[in-house]
């Protein structure tokens, strides 16, 4: 029987490994290495420059949790703006209301998609059915800057962490970009890293200091992601009014029908609540 | 450099692995496997039959979670049995309350005990110094069947996974000792495994199910447990009277003024909110 794993080193000493019973493809992209893998656990899964990006067995919950809250907040979205997310998780999820006119994601790596559309149907199968959704392959920091003022409900940052092709998407100047780019009741989503191990940590106090110097409404909430180091996930809410609690409209969210695997409206609250440590490292930096 | 790592299989093809800096221990007491590492990650922890039980570095949610959503429910709690919890954590947190008048801990392995006051002072360093702490070594499930009746406030079943010295932790038979051993407004938690990974998620319904033959107020609530399989953790809270959430008096537990690290009064209800999959899981078997 073939003995193959994949690991993912999440610090220098710790390691999560997956016994993989093939691996489907692998290329060098301009921007990074790209790897599709199968998996008894966790079905097909891809990874960029060797870290883990999406599974089929949890892909739900990251997506039902960077898309649903915003919308539990203002039902009424109509723009999206999606940065990255070549998966197509995310911009599923957004095509799931009806309300929502226009989805435009912005992925600077081709490939991920075309890949994503071969490999992983089950995230990236809506990407060429629902005409809302407009692709560009283009750097989403450039894209951003150019985008007309006031010209999107939400935004969502779906990136992969600050090194690399994300890099641009965790700076002030992007930051600012969104924040011109939205709408006076505009929403900001953006993959938020974790407490757990240090180095994602630092890179989440770090977010969190920069999106603070530019939004208002500024909080954090968290999620159960096994598959990334420590399981232990954050997504940041930024908005120009809105806040995700007070101002949330969970009955009219309701009235829309939606099943979510992961994501409810008893979870919408709930899932703004940290544990003290991680409040105080975001709290350090207020 | 030594290169030396310890694994955890958390399925067939899923391995969580720790570089290890110093076997500390090994030996073979009459109830299981006991061995403690020393990591530059987690600091110290140790393993039963090679799982992972304590780590330095988080033991405090774990910890934290177990014992404080129930004095949050009812602050005047006195008497606590803790069955298992072995590493003296639980005791710990359960002392911090100066109004707990008797902590009766029910370990069936001394071993585990002793090797945790050598190894594991920040978890076991309260045991010896509480004259509080009754130290029992003995079968958890013996125990509690011959304990008077309403003799306890709280129990707390520290327990490893439902196979080996944990098994009869997991019975509807030790379930209605503890209905029968707790006070009116009694409460009961267990550890109570996690939705994630099949074999989990069935010890998890299999316990649920008989847990809620028992008592009358059964919840679920979970956690981040980064070191256990999938990190995502569930604790059960059983109750013969008190809701969790209705009857939480969490201004009363505010006004103890303890500091935790992980649990706090915000997070009390979220902790509650279960993620849409894990809730209808529950109910499949309700």
């Amino acid at each position: 029987m073939l003995d193959l794993w994949y690991s993912e080193y999440h610090t220098e000493d710790v390691r999560f490994s997956i016994g993989v019973t093939r691996h489907l493809h692998s290329e060098q992209s301009p921007f990074q290495q790209i790897d599709f893998f199968q998996s008894d656990t966790f079905g097909t899964f891809f990874t960029l420059d060797g870290l883990m990006m999406v599974t089929e067995k949890d892909e739900f919950a990251y997506h039902d949790m960077i898309v649903h809250p915003a919308f539990a907040t203002n039902p009424d979205i109509r723009r999206v703006l999606i940065i990255g997310g070549g998966d197509g998780g995310t911009a599923r999820e957004v095509s799931r209301y009806p309300g929502v006119e226009s989805i435009d994601m912005v992925e600077i790596d081709e490939r991920v998609v075309r890949l994503c559309q071969q490999y992983l149907p089950q995230t990236a199968g809506q990407l060429d059915t629902d005409e809302r959704i407009h692709l560009y392959f283009e750097d989403g920091l450039a894209f951003v800057r150019q985008a007309p003022a006031e010209s999107y409900d939400l935004i969502l940052v779906d990136s992969t962490d600050p090194v690399g092709p994300g890099e641009g998407l965790f700076t002030v100047d992007f930051y600012e970009h969104c924040y011109r780019a939205l709408r006076p009741e505009g929403i900001l989503i953006n993959q938020h890293e974790s407490p757990y191990y240090e180095q994602y940590a630092r890179e989440m106090k770090r977010a969190h200091q920069k999106i603070r110097q530019t939004f208002p409404v500024v909080k954090i909430y968290e999620f159960h992601a096994p598959t990334y180091p420590s399981g232990h996930w954050l997504f940041g809410f930024a908005s120009k009014s809105l806040h995700p609690v007070k101002d949330a409209r969970l009955d009219q969210w309701k009235s829309l029908g939606l099943d979510t695997r992961y994501y409810n409206a008893g979870l919408h609250q709930a899932s703004f609540a940290l544990p003290t440590y991680v409040q105080q490292m975001l709290d350090d930096h207020e």
